[in-house]
């Protein structure tokens, strides 16, 4: 009960920074009034007829099993945010000049429900998820709402598909928040009206036989973000570009790609995970965990805040150096070939973590510290045991969101 | 017979470029393959059985009326393009998992069908919608064909909806190829599916009582494209991050962005139309029509490669200086206030030419060379005559594609 007050408190807070947040433009449309909100209590639910079962959890391919269900809410400029709906998971019916399918109207979100030892559902931060929601909404000019509210609906959508979550240590459910603008018309303005969709999709480990360290490709003739672009908000428009240079990479053998930037080459991010390293200092040789800062140009990750979060906690007291800062490719190079890139690992939702062997750059291959027989260093392995612990709740933290 | 033979010929090396252009990671995939391509002798018709009437042209109002039919292929990965369908224009019917929702892969192409004094339907330079097309769906991994047959499909669709062109001056039908990625799975990666398809709105006049001399809003807060994204393409993804600037302008009294890139404040273009200027040499007097060059930041527009062939056609024998180069707006700003600054106007399918009144830049107020109680420059309503007279067939040009 504590845990909680805990939580709704926590989530308060959240709504207030996301509609601060908001950018400018949108605060003047009537979309941001309260009364136009999502109404958690309007719910209605109309259960499929002809139920699923999960089948094996070993035979799941992320993302493509959905649950029978799905929670949807539309909203108009006229009427706000209309009654929430679960139905039975259907075809969406748009009419072919639907401003979503010329214009990209669409953002969306990604995070997990988990089955804990005692049976209980529970999500991992999610008022996070639906601060940056909110965030890459409004960047666009689609609606927003109060967090919680979502967070409400999801909690009864998850709970009625309780059954498709797998009951199995690294299987989940995985969700998807999914904001389109539905506008008839094919002039380029804000849309009318918008459908906000929630999908699930039970989903196995990532790694089933463990971690596997992937290989990475640094790529500068292509540029994922830039500096008052939207590449730190979670756009459709983010992804479909970034398809052609991973099939280039992939083509040379790497699994995905490191967008760097500007002259100085900058790590950016991974464009599916935020990136991390472990370098050594030269002088003092105190480790040093490395992200790059949140600058407008990478991912704002809950798995990176947490990780961040976890390294002050339990690495600073070691005497780690924590570090969000700009880092460039050739300080990466340096210090791989001075043995002291000891570790490179990327955080995202889907993986936790997941191991960097290598990264191929200007002709080189830059080694990230582990060994031929390794497939992750202690950093990596350690983060995802700890995040997993708040995720599965072995460990009670308000991170983690018992549906109720 | 003869024009039609060189229009013929005209679109063979037009293909030929679009596949020459294509982004090497997608030439190794099988849907670059000929056997794959579409296949207009395929087509198959189904009419509907409730024909609308056109009603008064003058009501028209921009995308909202569409033609009782639209043109269908759907493409998949192993069997390339399917037969083409035109069909009563109908809801598209997708699950909530396809991709178009989530990575915004979708790119379309704006063109119209034009009415003739003698009754044919006109197209306007098709061919460079088709390779622009291609380059498009190519960069977002969707799949690619021959031109003409697309242009082929689309003669057939406008000859169906004949009535549906209003038959007056000004008048068209806005034609809009659009194509989606319609694989149902949230995994980030190359749709193994797709939809092409054309709808068409009949149009009026963008300015019905003739020139209406618009304001810009010069922006730098925020940044539209950049080296090494895809601003030159037209995807969906560079549409949906433009609104709220858009807002932002308007609540000052702006109707557009102008795109500013770089410290240099570099001008790039307008989001739905490129960017021209008429600067007079400070020394010799000498005229120069000045446009943004095509180096990867701004659309390669139809109407802009027009409206530069007709200036070195027609203004550079009378003296003129045609140049594609970058500008800037302190240029733009100290040409203004030295009277030097003679006109402005920006390019595109829907209005032709829009004269700019003025740009707001850093608290100033930039004059673009009108009086009051003017609309338009020069050049800017003589290039709608031109390009006019080519698109209504008053002046044979190869750039106009009869439909037989």
């Amino acid at each position: 009960m504590m845990r909680r007050a805990i939580c709704r408190r926590a989530f308060v807070p959240s709504n207030y920074f996301a509609q601060a947040a908001i950018y400018n433009a949108s605060s003047r449309r009537p979309y941001s009034i309260r009364a136009y909100d999502i109404d958690p209590k309007a719910l209605k639910i109309t259960k499929t007829d002809k139920p699923k079962t999960l089948g094996k959890p070993e035979d799941l391919e992320f993302g493509k099993t959905f649950t029978d269900h799905m929670l949807t809410i539309e909203w108009s400029k006229a009427g706000g945010w209309a009654a929430p709906e679960i139905t039975p998971y259907h075809n969406l019916s748009l009419d072919p000049a639907t401003c979503v399918f010329h214009y990209a109207f669409e953002c969306f979100e990604g995070l997990k429900a988990y089955k804990d030892s005692k049976g209980n559902i529970r999500l991992f931060r999610p008022d996070k998820n639906m601060i940056r929601f909110n965030k890459s909404a409004s960047r666009i000019a689609l609606p927003t709402f109060t967090g919680y509210n979502l967070i409400s609906l999801i909690s009864k959508f998850v709970k009625l598909e309780a059954d498709m979550i797998p009951d199995r240590r690294g299987y989940s459910l995985y969700l998807r928040p999914t904001m389109i603008g539905t506008q008839k018309t094919i002039g380029v303005g804000p849309p009318g009206s918008a459908l906000l969709y929630v999908i699930a999709s039970p989903v196995g480990p990532y790694y089933p036989t463990g971690f596997k360290a992937v290989s990475l490709e640094a790529t500068d003739y292509a540029v994922r973000a830039w500096p008052g672009g939207v590449g730190d908000k979670k756009l459709g428009a983010n992804y479909a570009p970034c398809i052609n240079p991973q099939l280039e990479a992939a083509s040379r053998g790497y699994q995905q790609n490191l967008w760097l930037f500007g002259e100085e080459e900058y790590v950016t991010e991974v464009g599916t995970m935020n990136m991390f390293t472990v370098i050594q200092d030269a002088k003092t040789g105190q480790k040093e965990l490395v992200t790059a800062p949140l600058d407008g140009t990478i991912l704002d990750g809950v798995t990176r805040d947490s990780v961040l979060s976890l390294a002050r906690e339990k690495l600073i007291p070691e005497g780690w150096k924590v570090s969000e800062r700009k880092y460039t490719m050739p300080e990466l190079w340096q210090a791989s070939k001075e043995g002291r890139l000891l570790e490179a690992f990327g955080s995202g939702t889907a993986a936790v973590v997941s191991p960097v062997r290598n990264i191929g750059w200007r002709g080189n291959v830059v080694n990230c510290g582990l060994a031929e027989d390794q497939e992750s260093g202690e950093i990596a392995r350690k983060m995802k045991e700890w995040i997993e612990a708040r995720q599965y709740g072995d460990e009670e933290h308000e991170w983690s969101y018992v549906v109720d």
